[in-house]
């Protein structure tokens, strides 16, 4: 079998791993952030946007696209890549989450997930067979499979149950593919937040070869530090040379401290919702752009920042647009949050070559960031 | 008195100019389309984006930047030009229509307006003065006198006072002015739509030496020929080397028919908003795009076009996009839009030169466009 992907590391320091992901369409070093484009387009940035910004890899939603506007209409208009306009690697989500999200409208089968979905009121089933053919359609380089995602916390039984299911489904997907060197298939290592389950879970996959993996489950409620237990439990278990990616996740702490647990990709809304809620990352912690301190600052963003945002406009322009509801502000602020994430994942790839203490040193300054700037 | 602008008629066709207007913040040759940035912002556009796009000018509304943030922050923080990163010639509008549009929370007496604005419910007083002022401290290229803008119908008497008072308004603007070397002042012909109190007041002002001329009191509700016979009445009065601007219009046949009248210069808000709730300007006609017919079309939106929209993405995206509530859909629609009026100006341009004829091949064509095109 040609595989769509291959993954090599390229330097590690401790469990930290800086490596480069090959795919159809094109080279991605890790650790990498990918924007979220639920719906086939990162919210107010063009693929032009993007590419300036430094986004090597985009994240876009299948079960989205699959209630609107259909992966057989975008597999008819150049598939997800011509259709966006973007012309590098593409993941997509499977749904398993998005099934998580809308339980109260969904009704979960050993054949699939039956769910209303809210847009339209209409019932849909979402089974391991279908997900895998509407990702396939989509044509991305990544695709993942149907999994079971379920609440925190959650007996033993009730997670073994679920994970067994987990499995099960995966294994339909994986008979169902139609063009593995096209389309790479990533499998969702669950087991809740038992340690022996997520080692079981573990094995299995690592079992079926994958081309690649994803620690699921988590950011669903828990504390952070119970995530991150689980990650550095489930991490090690994985292949060497196969990508792994957490889910959601996060702030640039919670994405170092993944980083140094053995993850290489990282996806989540932080920057781009952020932006649209007023809410800036600098390298001197967050701002707020609605605070009364920036009625009259000169300043940009984050004086360190090269993004076009930060080139042109100061922070007392950029109030006054957020406080008119111009939606230019939305646009710049998620502009510059995404330059931000960008260079910080560009200087954790630095850093692993340096070792552990450049790493350390990195996350000693992401944990900074979580203080709030205009607090001073 | 050295003055701000000049302006300079290159080429005639009847009573159609092609001119260059010189300003502090470079040329614009004319006929020009002014983008317009009520709030010191081209809705979802940035500087870089208009710039690309062909804006040689763009206008901003010195009424509501008086609301918010305010002329004095503005000032502070490098004018209007430095705080919304535009470094082009900008006019700004000084609130006259503002205050007519606000009627039901306006009074007005011979000192000014006094507006309840409904952003704050505060009572403010707007004077001549005071707009002169507030346009000044903006540093803007051109700023225009505070008028009186009323109703259609109006009676004769009603009309003649109210044109009265818009002289008396701008003598004390003009005896207000503080920096006649660097914001122009350009003086708006009332007379409603009376052809003598037109050609009176047109003489009152041509007799003031103004920098420039607006053709006021239009587009009120008035039917487009009642509207296009005030500017043929009033253009040829007003010197031929003094810039002529017809505020608030339009469609591309309103403009092109202004033109053949004599007007300059023109703002409009429909190739923005007309964006923002997905109406589209092609070669071929306007077209809807959450039309049904849309929904597999991989056309661009305007095939002979090539601004950025439509070199990336086919009609079936950005109708998605729309549907989808997503923010890059106005965007997109905009910067379209916008690049189809500024390419129908350079296409006006070009006419004059080559005679009435070209322009009136022109003016047929933009008649055609009025049509609507997913109707076919």
């Amino acid at each position: 079998m040609s595989r769509a992907i291959s993954f090599q590391v390229l330097a590690e320091a401790g469990a930290a791993r800086a490596g480069r992901l090959q795919t159809p369409h094109g080279e991605v070093q890790t650790p990498a952030f990918m924007p979220v484009g639920t719906y086939g387009t990162v919210k107010g940035l063009t693929p032009e946007d993007l590419q300036e910004l430094g986004a090597q890899i985009i994240l876009a939603n299948a079960f989205h696209l699959w209630v609107r506007p259909g992966p057989e209409l975008i597999g008819q208009l150049g598939g997800l890549h011509g259709f966006m306009a973007w012309s590098g690697p593409i993941l997509t989500d499977s749904g398993g989450f998005q099934v998580f999200s809308l339980r109260e409208f969904s009704k979960l089968t050993e054949l699939g997930a039956r769910v209303r979905t809210p847009l339209d009121g209409q019932h849909r089933l979402l089974t391991p067979e279908i997900s895998i053919a509407a990702q396939e359609t989509l044509g991305v380089d990544i695709a993942m499979a149907l999994d079971e995602c379920i609440e925190w916390p959650a007996d033993r039984d009730r997670v073994q149950r679920s994970t067994q299911r987990t499995t099960r489904w995966l294994k339909r997907g994986l008979a169902h593919r139609r063009r593995p060197d096209r389309t790479a298939l990533l499998g969702i290592v669950q087991g809740g937040f038992f340690e022996d389950l997520r080692r079981e879970h573990a094995a299995e996959l690592v079992d079926l070869d994958l081309d690649a993996y994803a620690i699921g489950g988590l950011s669903v409620g828990e504390p952070t530090e119970q995530m991150l237990g689980m990650v550095e439990v489930t991490a090690p278990l994985l292949p060497r040379d196969r990508l792994r990616y957490l889910m959601g996740v996060g702030y640039p702490i919670d994405i170092i401290e993944a980083v140094t647990r053995g993850v290489d990709v990282f996806d989540c809304v932080i920057p781009t919702r952020s932006g649209r809620f007023g809410q800036v990352f600098t390298q001197r912690g967050r701002l707020n752009i609605k605070h009364a301190r920036m009625r009259t600052d000169p300043l940009p963003l984050d004086p360190g920042c090269t993004c076009y945002t930060c080139r042109a406009f100061s922070r007392a322009y950029l109030r006054h647009l957020f406080l008119s509801n111009e939606i230019l502000a939305p646009r710049l602020l998620s502009l510059h949050n995404l330059t931000f994430y960008q260079r910080f994942m560009a200087r954790i790839r630095q850093a692993i070559p340096s070792g552990s203490a450049a790493l350390e040193a990195l996350r000693r300054e992401a944990l900074g960031w979580m203080s709030r700037h205009e607090d001073e």
